[in-house]
């Protein structure tokens, strides 16, 4: 039994172990944001979709946890595929912790966390000396949990990511400007990072509310002044201006842009 | 040219495009917690370590920004192997400046970050929910880029990671109570993570500076609530127990342990 981290989308961006373990595996439990056309070129075994996307659940936590005790107590071997890092919100530690209860040997295979990777898809190092001298990981789908997190910073010292709050983009902008942060933070906004759809948005944190996104897709929320790099990493002048077309969308063909001047 | 992150270690952590980019390379320089023998398996072409270890410095930083942009001016491929994650502390930003300014096209490929996958490879969460709603990843290596972060936060809310700090574990720990942590706070040190040379250690806050490691070792410190997750995981009665024997040290013919209880 294994659970493994399959990065931000791309399966380029799964490592070598995630791949072979694909390869060998009887049973495929993967989530939304896993490419599931990749996944089924490597392998023939039964691959089921369990994730959950923008909030709407599909397969139950409890169900997940009981297809995979089942299936490994008849000696199959079952990757539970997980979106980014399996440790990195997305509920990865309670599958473990369901599958050491119930006495079910495992391996946890860390995968490139999409909290890191969709800021530096797009140019935006989470920390850059004499600008962030660390970073934040926070995740943005409960505004308790949120409070709770937010409740712990001084505003604006470090650098902020938010996951699973694209959708409520205009709340944690909200909590984060009450909790103390300035409405000029340079802000980012990541979609999709190394996928075809991969979508960008850069400018200050009080305009969260007005940039608009279909409610279901997913990605990163990225403040703090390290959002500025990226000016200097890219050359492009419309970076950071905080205009009203400040988006950046890249389609299929532009894919390999998504990692850097290539 | 080709900025890439190559994980904790483990060559099989690499992610695939790492792995392929490698094998096409014209010139890899490689940083020192790279396994330079998968590395030589990979490649036939010309692969020099200029990495630093320990804050020993091997090769200057602006003499590896003379090297990979001459030899990218030269027309070569030029890969760029750093340890964890490339835009995670480590310099990767300003190479990407450096890149930037000179006008060589590049690309940024994102790796499994040491911050997250260390703690998780000893079976430790960064987030787990009802213990910590985010955590943070800061650099230990000087005392004033960490009290800097450290002015930033409310002690004891947030799980925080301190990378580049095992031979400043004491300091370390000494600045954190300073700014307000208990010394009761579980912690863990997390060397040479997903390698042969694997060691942990889970104990208290006030107890790092008691921890014997030779000072070149790499690693990670962990200090939070999560670390007692590791526990309900495990089932392992010498965890958390701050015991003078607290050490956990683990051969080669123990790696796959590493990845949890297979």
């Amino acid at each position: 039994m294994s659970l493994v981290g399959a990065g931000p989308g791309d399966p380029e961006l799964w490592t070598v172990r995630a791949a072979r373990l694909v390869r060998e595996a009887d049973l495929v439990l993967y989530d939304a944001l896993v490419d599931s056309v990749a996944l089924r070129g490597l392998t023939e075994a039964p691959c089921f979709h369990v994730g959950k996307r923008a909030g709407r659940i599909s397969v139950k936590q409890e169900t997940i946890h009981k297809l995979m005790i089942r299936a490994a107590r008849h000696g199959k071997h079952v990757v539970r595929l997980k979106g980014g890092d399996p440790f990195v919100f997305g509920r990865g530690a309670e599958e473990a912790m369901a599958l050491a209860e119930a006495g079910i040997p495992f391996e946890v295979v860390p995968g490139v966390t999409t909290a890191v990777a969709a800021a530096e898809l797009v140019g935006i190092p989470v920390t850059h000396r004499g600008v962030a001298s660390g970073f934040v990981v926070l995740a943005g789908h409960t505004s308790e949990a949120l409070d709770d997190a937010l409740g712990a910073l001084v505003p604006n010292r470090l650098t902020v990511v938010v996951m699973m709050a694209v959708a409520g983009r205009a709340a944690v902008a909200e909590r984060l400007m009450a909790h103390g942060w300035r409405a000029d933070t340079p802000a980012a906004i990541v979609c999709g990072a190394s996928t075809a759809d991969a979508w960008s948005w850069m400018g200050r944190l009080s305009e969260f509310e007005r940039v608009e996104i279909p409610d279901d897709v997913a990605g990163v929320l990225i403040v703090g002044d390290v959002v500025t790099v990226r000016a200097a990493l890219h050359g492009d002048a419309r970076t950071n201006e905080g205009t009203a077309d400040g988006t950046d969308r890249q389609g299929a063909e532009a894919r390999e842009a998504m990692y850097g001047r290539n």
